[in-house]
């Protein structure tokens, strides 16, 4: 048996440079970064704001087929492209997003890519960081104390208690907090109520620092937010009871995009971190737009499978932001394939590619989608040592049929010299001028229809069925001026249906939306169609159990 | 009138060095100094180890008479006697604690120091500063998660959930939570019992983290929490819930100490900041000891007025770090005398010797208490533009004849050049040897026989009451092995006696033990006498609501 070495132990090895030279590759003057130790800084906003003039270099996504217990490889992938792109001689920057703090007490978790692919200072990458989510949870929770505040002195803007539907947040994995009544106790402590906390990443504030392109939209969005309804069931906003200032000071660090850097000493930008589900699940505007001012090729990459995960950074994040996506890669596995073509996990080391072809229609429907945006595409196969040469022709063959190609990389295993190939294709993409980008449904169409529209065209669904009481929320979401907002779907990632079983391409399903949830602050109404966990629990022996400072001073047991 | 400038406005002005070479000053290499920003540092831990054979620089106590609404300038003159002994060429630091974020919201607050006796940067201090109470928040929170989960999964540790000692914690002034119940909504989220949560500064780990010597200690004190009782009523351990190790990852940046400066570009530590009722109100250990080991001299400071802070500095913090204060200064003002001696707060402009000498036994009692721990003692009056000379007189006179010398000190006005005089001094009494420092009382001392020892010595009490269960809980606590641990007297900072109107040198009151605490990780017993707030509100205008950024990017209303 080989004996690889672990993601954690090669990050320890990592020949770091100074965060200052890291910078000064991009032109940053070492007095526009605020270092944090020694290999995080944060990019000051007077710097950003000096970049405005300045023409925009070419973006790219990284996407993936829907993920599979296999795994698939996409932030490995997004930094090991970055990699490439700078070895074949393109300035080149990587936009991922933060890891929540709180997961990684629960599975072994966290890590930013893997192998030789990866983003490092990995352990405070997956701890506290730059104290960004701590940031969130902070204001959002001012925003929370201002509201029973706002009760408990005399409710001047006559909120409804029963109707509040801003909550808490922690970063923190703890189902005991799901579902509480607070403002026990008597007179002293207020009006009891019932009510809940959520995980940090999944708080709206998170969602709208991402979107934000500066403080002074930080703080209309944040002012926008909804956070409940009055007895006449008109909308109270977070201006209303005026937290939104005090809510951007608390945000004005955390809205600085951090810098750090590959193992290969080239630079990412490691910044915010929304749920891929009940939010647009991508790294931040303002870094992605900070890095395009920067870099010759940003690579960035967002959240689950393409269904979900690239619909909508095109139809949320670039729409918004007025972002041009030059290219498109789409990361698959000869595992994940095999999987999708009906595989047991435990059979995935045995060649088989009868169902790598069976499962390859997957990945077809996904190569089909992002076109279907006018963005080229491109696959990556991210190679295990189990592949077979048969098993990725399969799948190469598969993607020629489909009028792209498939590249094998070996990034994990190799850095950038695994990645070169892809890398050049990146770049041809990318400076052909092919992209035609344009979002999926225009901002006028009605909001049920929008929904329609990605379960049809994006999901391959026959129909969206919902009550009457969510058709007529979002009709009143329309008649209150909302009806031009995008859509975020909250679905499983698993599948292209809402069954989180039903693998390979599954047409004529049923897309039913249980629930509609209007994120005025952000700026989309999300479309909740299934089970969506916004705080999880820990295992029944979580890995906080196991984790621990060793003897040298290294954390055990959180990788 | 004069237009004098506001603290905010002073530190914005100041003309910060980089952190780096404030770090020279004190000898440390800029590989040990981790930044924050340009103008925040921490010092590795690895150089703190490296220190350990050094001599130790002199330990000054800045302590005061019992706070009135007139301000006694505590903090100030801390800041201010630093700067002053740099002045007269020693190499001095300064030790205080961190703000906590919360309070700032409610009231207008923060601030380190001010006029021109000053630590900066302010805003940053006010705010998230280093993350030291966002990691504090995330271990104890975590510790509260892994309980729960513990329960959830089939409690193999039989904790009793009505016995559940541990809270939760949250860096806000947030009243809602005070009382709380969790676990609601059914099978998935755990079994429904009640709880709450206090603010950061009251969690058992900030005193933990305040009072350990380094790493392996704090998880060892971590361990040592209880967390609750079993239904056999055996105590429940931190350990036995297996949190310690994860609780020590995330606190282990938290407990090396921040370096910032003084608007006099003198090194100061800003660490920790335990709440000074129910903890010891004091900074952190490792930031003191190594202050120590890198300072001729190190002013520090302690919660309250001396009859607490000073009481639980001597006996609890140098007990157990095994510091000798070579000299204390108690901090006193004309007004402050003024308030003690009835005069409302409206007249304080109007000068009136008699009310500053009727007010002058307070100070006196702080005097001879202080001087029983057996360390030298010298009254900085701390100066206001208000006082006039015959009531500064009158306080000198006061002084003189306890045995004492009162300083008249500018330095909120002049800075250093304000309080070389009280510099001077210090250095005399701290080089004279003359301190003979003990604790008040011996470790076998039985416990409530502590508490009378506090109240009949430092309060004056004639006696102490309390239940026979509060009796019971103490010998119970003996048994247990717990007998020899100080105690921390929780009751009111505005009097001498329990009840917070009775101003002066009260004699023959009697102090209520309401109830008392094991905080076996911290390692004190906490006696609480009266009513104890361990989670703020806001007022009914929080300060939140002004709190913004002007167009400058500077924060406006948080001072």
């Amino acid at each position: 048996m080989m004996a690889f070495k672990t993601d954690i132990e090669i990050a320890r090895e990592a020949k770091k440079k100074p965060i200052l030279e890291i910078g000064a590759k991009l032109g940053i003057p070492s007095e526009s970064l605020l270092p944090y130790g020694h290999d995080k800084a944060k990019v000051s906003q007077e710097f950003i704001e000096s970049l405005a003039g300045r023409p925009d270099g070419k973006l790219i996504l990284v996407t993936a087929i829907n993920p599979t217990p296999a795994g698939e490889g996409k932030t490995t992938t997004t930094v090991g492209l970055g990699d490439g792109l700078n070895r074949i001689g393109k300035k080149a920057v990587v936009c991922i997003r933060e890891a929540s703090l709180g997961p990684n007490f629960g599975m072994k978790g966290g890590a930013a890519g893997g192998g030789m692919a990866q983003v490092v200072p990995m352990e405070e990458m997956n701890l506290h960081f730059t104290g960004d989510f701590h940031a969130i949870t902070s204001a959002h929770n001012l925003l929370s104390a201002m509201i029973d505040n706002h009760i408990y002195w005399g409710n001047e803007q006559d909120i409804d208690a029963r109707r509040i539907t801003w909550r808490r947040v922690m970063d923190m994995n703890d189902r005991a907090l799901r579902d509480i009544v607070v403002n026990l106790g008597g007179v002293a402590n207020g009006f009891p109520r019932q009510t809940g906390f959520d995980i940090t990443v999944a708080s709206e504030v998170m969602a709208i620092l991402c979107l934000s392109k500066d403080l002074t939209d930080l703080q209309t969005r944040l002012g926008n937010i909804v956070i409940g309804y009055r007895r006449d069931k008109t909308p109270v906003y977070c201006r209303d009871v005026k937290a939104d200032g005090a809510m951007t000071v608390l945000l004005k660090d955390a809205m600085q995009p951090n810098l750090v850097q590959t193992l290969e000493n080239n630079p990412a930008f490691v910044h915010g971190g929304p749920f891929a589900n009940i939010a647009h699940g991508c790294n931040s505007v303002i870094a992605t737009k900070t890095a395009l001012k920067l870099g010759e090729y940003v690579v960035t990459e967002a959240g689950f499978g393409a269904d979900l995960g690239a619909e909508k950074f095109f139809d949320i994040k670039c729409r918004k932001a007025g972002l041009k996506p030059a290219a498109a890669v789409i990361v698959a596995t000869v595992r994940a394939m095999k999987m999708n073509g009906g595989v047991a996990k435990a059979d995935l080391g045995a060649e088989n590619v009868a169902a790598v072809q069976k499962g390859c229609p997957n990945l077809g429907r996904h190569i089909a989608n992002v076109k279907g945006f006018g963005v080229p595409v491109v696959v990556a196969i991210n190679h295990f040592y189990s592949d077979t040469d048969a098993e990725v022709a399969a799948v190469k063959a598969y993607v020629a049929e489909q009028g792209a190609e498939a590249i094998l990389c070996k990034h994990w295993a190799n850095g950038s010299a695994g990645i070169e190939e892809l890398a050049h294709k990146v770049v041809s993409l990318a400076e052909s001028g092919a992209s035609t980008f344009a979002p999926l449904y225009p901002d006028e169409m009605p909001l049920f229809q929008k929904i329609e529209t990605i379960a049809k065209r994006i999901y391959h669904a026959s129909e969206v069925i919902a009550d009457k009481s969510i058709r007529d929320q979002l009709k009143a979401w329309e008649a209150a001026g909302y009806g031009n907002l995008p859509v975020c779907m909250a679905k499983t990632q698993y599948s292209f249906s809402t069954d989180p079983n039903l693998r390979g391409a599954p047409t004529g399903h049923t897309v039913p939306v249980r629930e509609v949830r209007l994120s005025a602050g952000a700026g989309f109404i999300v479309a909740i169609c299934g089970e969506i966990m916004t705080m999880p629990g820990l295992p029944k022996v979580p890995s906080a159990e196991v984790i621990r400072l060793n003897d040298q001073g290294f954390v055990e047991g959180l990788f």
